[in-house]
């Protein structure tokens, strides 16, 4: 017990200078579905959490070809030009059949990987949207602890994983393709609402008409929706990731967005919520498992669903009876 | 005790008998939060499920001025002369605000509402979505009892209200008026995926040939979608319910859906995952209000959340130290 002790305890402080290995070690236990290793975890992120919260937190979304990791590449050298430290992590559920479809072929992002500033994290494979969630939620923090002041959270939007990051950023940025057919490539509805930017990209070359076509035509549709509660009201930008073109301009859009919301208290406000609904979420997540995998009541409730297909009790009386056993066990 | 039990006998032997005012007074007791009503309720209920179940339960749905109580009104009468007996209840949580702004003005069905062979009860009020939810599960159950062969459920379509329906139903119909801007009168994307059917209503006078387009251009839209389970392809008709038009095509449809999904097994699956639906879907909402009306876990999260906004832990330790502290309460 001493030594696992002393192994977290080194870890943290490490971790706490700046070190890169510390953090995928630290990471790494986080991810991990090892009881031990959770407690170590938790241990870590503990020591780790007044350190954390100053980074802005950039989600990154769009449909598969838009460019995602040509984008995060060129931003993110900008980025470190800058000065500033750069952690992109991902969420994406769909990872644990594909095995890393995104940001698991590190090599798409081969500038990025050299550079000592820059931390490069594939997505939590082998669990739900829940648990890749709860592991990237705390990936962000134990990053900001280590120094990162910029966090991309990059997902490819299967199911709710969209929503998901949007809950933990602080900035949310779509990315979209010019051009008819756009709308059939799977961008859901209610997407488009909760970006705070749609940057157009591959805006280069033959492209650049279309692409502005297509700036005014979200611009148009961005105007239809309700104003945000952030008072922010989103922009539509041009880019070429691949030229290196439009990327200091977004970059100057979020620091806009980042004064204005710090200045109006909703920075912080929107902190807080998010602090909150993952607490909730955590909370119900945990009261479902311990219910639904304890043994007896695995098999009560199969016998009450066969008593429902049998006509003998209705859902909500079996929930009932259900929940009763439960809390006398 | 026993007055209570007499009572309550009473209401169920008159309600199997078909009484519409004993089906009344047991959807007043299923609708009540008194506990003492609600043991009641769930007495007549274990009755009353073993003669439930041998109806059509028909989802209807479409935005405010589509014209779904006049639809419903022609809709209904049509049945009635087929000897049908004819239920129609509201799933609308927005009563709660607006008290009763559907079906609560039951002058809007007065031939309806004249007719010995229906019974029309606007939705339960005051309550959450999954609370109504609830209470209109039972009242199908509890009027099917009572010999009701066909069972509309109307909604409005706030919120998640249509999810909630469609997973209540056996047959989705989908609402809609010829002529542009529909889709801007908040028909929410994942609807038109739900509809077995979508009727074109106002396909009358001049409106005719607009309806008429409609028609194909909703057909195209629906064959973008993929095969439903149900092997059922979804169709679009045309109805002028102000003047009984296309009211007996409509209902044809549905028998032929009945008799389709009868044959291949997805009728009685469908109800099945219904019913589970709805156990883990009581369970959940148990378990939660459990948790959280707790006084001792009240005071105990907003001692967590304050160390969270005060940076000493995280939503995920904190809910964990939550659990454990419920786990030996």
């Amino acid at each position: 017990l001493r030594k696992k002790k002393q192994d977290h305890t080194k870890i943290l402080d490490r971790l706490l200078q700046g070190s890169q290995t510390a953090l995928g070690q630290a990471i790494t236990l986080v991810e991990s579905n090892n009881p031990t290793h959770h407690e170590q975890a938790s241990a870590i992120i503990e020591g780790a959490i007044a350190s954390a919260g100053k980074s802005i937190r950039i989600g990154i979304t769009g449909v598969p070809g838009v460019g995602k990791s040509t984008f995060i590449e060129s931003f993110g050298s900008h980025l470190l030009k800058l000065g500033k430290k750069v952690a992109v992590l991902a969420v994406d559920p769909s990872s644990s059949i594909s095995k890393g479809s995104i940001l698991g072929d590190k090599t798409r992002m081969e500038n990025l990987v050299r550079e000592d500033m820059a931390f490069i994290r594939p997505s939590p494979s082998g669990d739900s949207l829940g648990g890749v969630a709860r592991k990237t939620r705390e990936s962000i923090m134990l990053c900001e602890a280590a120094g990162f002041d910029v966090i991309l959270i990059e997902t490819v939007g299967v199911g709710q994983s969209e929503t998901t990051v949007h809950s933990m950023c602080d900035f949310f940025l779509l990315l979209k393709l010019a051009g008819a057919g756009d709308e059939l490539q799977g961008i859901k509805r209610g997407i488009m609402e909760m970006a705070d930017a749609i940057v157009i990209n591959k805006a280069d070359g033959e492209n650049i008409k279309a692409a502005n076509t297509a700036k005014l035509d979200f611009k148009r549709a961005l105007h239809l929706y309700p104003t945000k509660e952030s008072g922010w009201m989103p922009e539509v930008l041009l880019s070429s990731a691949l030229y290196n073109e439009g990327i200091p301009e977004i970059w100057n859009l979020i620091r806009s967005f980042e004064r204005k919301t710090l200045e109006n208290g909703y920075f912080e406000e929107n902190r807080k919520q998010q602090s909150k609904f993952w607490l909730l979420q955590s909370i119900n997540d945990q009261l479902k498992q311990s219910f639904y995998q304890n043994p007896e009541i695995k098999t009560a409730l199969e016998e009450q669903l066969q008593a429902i297909f049998d006509k003998k009790t209705s859902p909500f009386i079996a929930a009932k009876q259900l929940l009763e056993k439960y809390s006398k066990l």
